[in-house]
């Protein structure tokens, strides 16, 4: 269901670099390292472009990526990275006429080599990851390409290129760790014994995860828009129902389990989205109990607030009642309120909904937002470094 | 990118039976015809079976579509319609254990014919219709299956099945028109010479279109959403930008144009919703122009606020300024506040925002909703048919 090699999800895009790494193909990486002003995408945006020709991702909305193109072409014929500036700004000549998009944007090209393999590895497991490379440096000591990664489940850095003193590496835990979270990426220049060193820290977030309960025919729209917007998709049928078809092709798992024991089946942490569509009451409020009781921070339960007042009376019958902590992560009826009741629409609601969540926004019309499009992750470094 | 035959788009669905209508291929249409309580699905939610046992569409989370199927196939031999009631509250035995939908669903069984014929072309030409069926009759003036059909654009009854004096059909005129409209389905019961006639009004509104002008690589998520969400979809390039490549395979229509003449160029009506993405900002300035001059309801234009407010400096050079109605159908930012810089997430935000406009909602999360999931359209008989 992924539509063309240009405008794929950030999750294959990465897999196909990472698919890159481990294979003898020829290619180029190509990132965007610094914006300044806006552009239609951030740092840490990747094109892979290979030696045939095919890239993958795109670093714009198509303005440059035919420039970006014929400069791969030189790099694969030097060996030599390089950063090229485009001022798609009103003012300058060449990119800015008429484009608006008001940016000045920084692309590093580099042949892509086995370095970044540990960083694709980690996100593939569900790992966070910053990967930090030197962009310029006025000191030998440092060189275009020297590379640190930083593994936030480790708490480490691996060398990979160039000599980093541990020193410098200290510095830059605090700052790794906090992009690494965010999945965010800055270029910062850092004095290195009074020489400027300017380094891009590139905080690559593993994905979130989504997990449906439900095999039903609502479920698969669910699962490819997740998939699209970035989620790693498992599908949860209870008692086998529904796993042993190829029902759900975007699904990225696909299990079988008792509602009561989800939390042993499963790893149910903090990045974890849980979407209760079942189907089926007795399942619904067995998985919704479980739940709760787990770190997920977001509970979609599929049906009419009527049926949850009837769960809550069978807890009640109990004498199981919810804390309004337990309350808060609940969302039901599941979905932003967008209207329409066709699958796909109901899909879409429950997935804009789910990311409404994850990126701690307030689902209004982005007219009405006064703060920034875009979170910027702020990173400081100790005194000596500015 | 459609995903399987079981949950594609509704214009998918309805596209499939106007195909089934005009082929010599034996078919059966299940529709819902009556829901109380709640239910996944809507009265007017369609499924065709194939006498091959293929089919489209669904009428819940695949709950009944095992046993749609069976009837169905008794439908074939018979050539009878037959009405089924299911009980899927807690109460009945058969379908009610567990399923926890609380609602009873009614659904019409018919032999496929080329009365829908008349609807479903409407459809595709984008108009409006009301299918009217005679589910039961208590005077053998009307047998179940007579059907008249009520064009919207035409403002008249076309007589298809059956015999339809004046003053039934004059009294059906009003609701048919409301729910043409709205898009939605009703059962009513009428009184005609003192006899119960039990009747399904089944509204066909034509799918509301979004036209995309841009042919960027971000234009591509979008068209696949919208069209995912049962959009029409067309793509405008600017001077044939991107429109000679088959790069929108989702959408319906790819055009070339000028961003000066889009008013002369394509039928910008009050179903017609606008997304800016050209990414340049004299063309999208020159589209913004013409687009508030038409009646489309939403006018979105990606970029950040800033970028706007230069275009509405750009306008006031040339002594142009805009009321606050006009305003008031420009959305930029474009899309909802629901977080994510990909180029899906951000296809998703604006498709989301598209439908809470097209539906009238205000995009908060459902659990915050007050008012029922699904709006209703009331429609009043004359006091005759009470």
């Amino acid at each position: 269901m992924l539509s063309r090699d240009w405008s794929v999800p950030e999750t294959d895009v990465l897999g196909a670099i990472h698919d890159a790494c481990q294979s003898d193909r020829q290619a180029v990486l190509a990132t965007i390292v610094r914006v300044e002003g806006s552009a239609y995408r951030r740092p840490g945006t990747k094109m892979l472009i290979d030696s045939d020709g095919d890239d993958v991702g795109s670093l714009t909305a198509g303005c440059l990526e035919d420039e970006v193109r014929s400069l791969a072409t030189a790099v694969f014929k030097s060996g030599e990275s390089r950063i090229e500036r485009f001022d798609l700004s009103g003012d300058d000549d060449v990119w800015g006429l008429g484009i608006g998009c008001n940016g000045v944007i920084d692309i590093l090209l580099e042949p892509l080599t086995d370095t970044f393999e540990p960083a694709l590895r980690a996100f593939e497991d569900g790992e966070n990851g910053t990967v930090i490379t030197v962009l310029d440096s006025e000191t030998e000591a440092f060189t275009r390409g020297d590379r640190t990664y930083y593994h936030d489940d480790a708490g480490e850095f691996h060398e990979l290129v160039g000599t980093w003193p541990d020193d410098v590496l200290n510095r830059l835990k605090d700052p790794a760790l906090t992009l690494a979270t965010a999945g965010n990426a800055e270029t910062v220049t850092v004095d290195i014994l009074g020489s400027a060193v300017t380094l891009f820290c590139n905080g690559i977030a593993a994905p979130p995860k989504l997990v449906v309960f439900g095999t039903g025919y609502d479920a698969a729209p669910v699962v490819e828009l997740a998939r699209l917007a970035g989620f790693r998709v498992t599908v949860v049928g209870f008692r086998g129902a529904g796993t042993a078809s190829d029902q759900f092709p975007d699904a990225n798992r696909v299990v079988s389990s008792s509602p009561a024991q989800i939390r042993d089946a499963l790893e149910l942490d903090e990045r974890t989205y849980a979407v209760v569509m079942s189907h089926n009451f007795v399942d619904d409020r067995l998985a919704l109990e479980e739940l709760v009781q787990s770190p997920v921070p977001y509970i979609g339960l599929m049906g009419p607030h009527k049926r949850f007042e009837e769960m809550l009376e069978a807890f009640a019958d109990e004498d199981r009642t919810f804390t309004e902590t337990e309350l808060s992560s609940i969302y039901t009826p599941i979905g932003l309120d967008i209207g329409g009741s066709a699958p796909y629409q109901i899909a879409m609601s429950i997935v804009s909904e789910v990311l409404a969540v994850y990126n701690d926004r307030s689902p209004d019309h982005l007219r009405n937002r006064d703060a920034a499009l875009h979170d910027r992750t702020e990173i400081v470094l100790d005194k000596q470094s500015q």
